[in-house]
């Protein structure tokens, strides 16, 4: 590969939906390698002006809230109506933490089999900026390819929850029955972004507790700040069980029925245009960023550093210096 | 003020311990008028090599683990010795959420009195980032004025325990006492950076749960990696009350034994230079994102964002072409 036929060819494989060409353009836009980060960039031109949207969906909760099983039940019950569905996770703390996230396909196998449905690998970056970059670029892959609903999941360690928010149109926190009136310690920015708060395993005897719990966290809504985004009675709470297959459908409907309101009254299209922005100038700061990296500014860094431990300089005034170089190189 | 002979003369009453030249200092360094900056930078190098080192502790905890009345009490506990105390915060959030920080000097109003101690005003920063770099700064300013402690707070919102146990020599976390084996929902993470874990509240009633949560932190420490900076015994805890004064001469006296320890050791110089490093390295990234305000660079990426959203180019290659830019300009 490499050449300009090769990237036109791979892209209108990827616009075709074949699976292994858009597996192929994933490594290529998860590479960390200068010239495969080029070849993605050309990629994602010849892939823009499609006009092909997914509704993408984002999805959050705690550990233990039931994810895994809801992707895999509800993602399942689209793909059996032919809807294509992709399915990626937003998690810097994976490789480190080992557990929630790695091995996706294992997660949800029935999902991962389904004709109709394409789990992305997991990331193997551990920094929140990186894992940002490609999964926007991963969620444009997938919308170009022709992508009816694109699942984003993350647990919420940190940013995460902001940043998936600030790539999907509508936003669901998924929740366990809890007892109490504690609210499972969810924090009120994560409750504000939230479109839909889906109480799982409202089944068998967790049924009365997650219909409280629902109840609780409807309070909890109807105290927040209304949004112009939000048609009468959203944001809402449902009750579902992945586990019994309950309440999908609603939840389902639910969704598209927000989408279609907000399709319809412009706000869509505005969240769209604030996200390309966004991704923009994110795109910007990491290429600063980038920077640092360069050969020529690492030799002059490890000089300063050296002057700065033995004294000769302040931190500060090495960091100035070294950036006027790299300004004066240009 | 503005020639090298205010600065100079502003430096000199800085070293000699003058309060309102420290408090104009830190003015100075919180600014973010590009002169301020420029002179904070300036007065930082002539206060550069004065020898003078505080022990810097560093301490957090959730809030109602009794922050404020426990540096009230240990503050004033050093500085009736005779020890000159300053007090700083790191709390990002604290401008958001109105309250935990701001009016420092209410929080502790016999701390704020005594003619030893210096309490510096809340920062007006809301970016972690931002905060960092200027306490950083202000650590080196209350130490050039010859400080002999500085205790650095934190609430713990997000990333901001990382930054001050980047900043400090010595960390602690100070907790409530609590039922349950739970140990509080305290992060590994954060476990992992303590070298005193001091169990607050133990008085009255508490007292056993107290010893209790301070025996199962014990535990936990126990089966914790051992680190080449400890001494046999370290990381510790120990059972404190703010209220009752009741431990504080107990903590000050371990941390003293573990400065000495490290300072022997070596660890502490160490330590010291690997923040040094990391200071410089912070300062050079935040100089690279402040790039992204130049005029120029401000009009060309609002003509770049527009084209993003016409749809004539996409997010990536639109960053692309603004770095490229930005960087023949030099």
């Amino acid at each position: 590969m490499g050449s300009n036929n090769d990237i036109a060819d791979l892209a209108e494989r990827v616009k075709a939906g074949e699976r292994r060409a858009l597996a192929r353009t994933i490594t290529l836009v998860e590479s960390r390698r200068a010239d495969h980060r080029a070849r993605a960039s050309e990629l994602l031109k010849a892939l823009a002006g499609t006009g092909r949207e997914a509704l993408r969906i984002g999805l959050s909760g705690p550990p233990g809230a039931g994810k895994s099983t809801f992707i895999e039940a509800f993602g399942t019950m689209l793909a059996d109506q032919g809807q294509k569905v992709g399915v990626l996770a937003v998690d810097p703390s994976s490789v480190r933490s080992g557990g929630a996230i790695l091995g996706d396909k294992t997660r949800m196998p029935r999902l991962a089999r389904h004709p109709n449905a394409f789990i992305r690998p997991s990331p193997s970056q551990t920094e929140l900026g990186g894992v940002a970059r490609h999964s926007r670029e991963v969620v444009a892959l997938m919308e170009a390819a022709g992508f009816d609903v694109v699942l984003i999941e993350t647990v919420g360690v940190g940013q995460s929850e902001t940043v998936v928010a600030g790539m999907c149109d509508i936003f669901a926190l998924l929740l366990a029955p809890a007892g109490g009136d504690e609210l499972q310690g969810v924090k009120r920015g994560i409750m504000e972004m939230a479109d839909l708060i889906l109480v799982n395993k409202a089944d068998g005897d967790l049924k009365p507790v997650a219909a409280r719990t629902a109840a609780d966290y409807a309070g909890a809504l109807k105290l927040m700040r209304k949004r112009p985004e939000d048609p009468p009675g959203f944001p809402k709470t449902l009750l579902v069980s992945a586990q019994a297959g309950t309440g999908l459908a609603e939840a389902w409907s639910e969704i598209r029925a927000l989408a279609e309101w907000r399709r319809s009254a412009s706000h869509w299209r505005a969240r769209r245009v604030a996200q390309m922005r966004h991704w923009f100038e994110e795109e910007v700061r990491q290429g600063l960023l980038a920077r640092l990296h360069e050969d020529e500014m690492q030799t002059r860094m490890k000089r300063m550093a050296e002057a700065v431990v033995r004294g000769d300089t302040t931190p500060v005034a090495a960091a100035e210096a070294v950036l006027k170089q790299q300004e004066n190189d240009g």
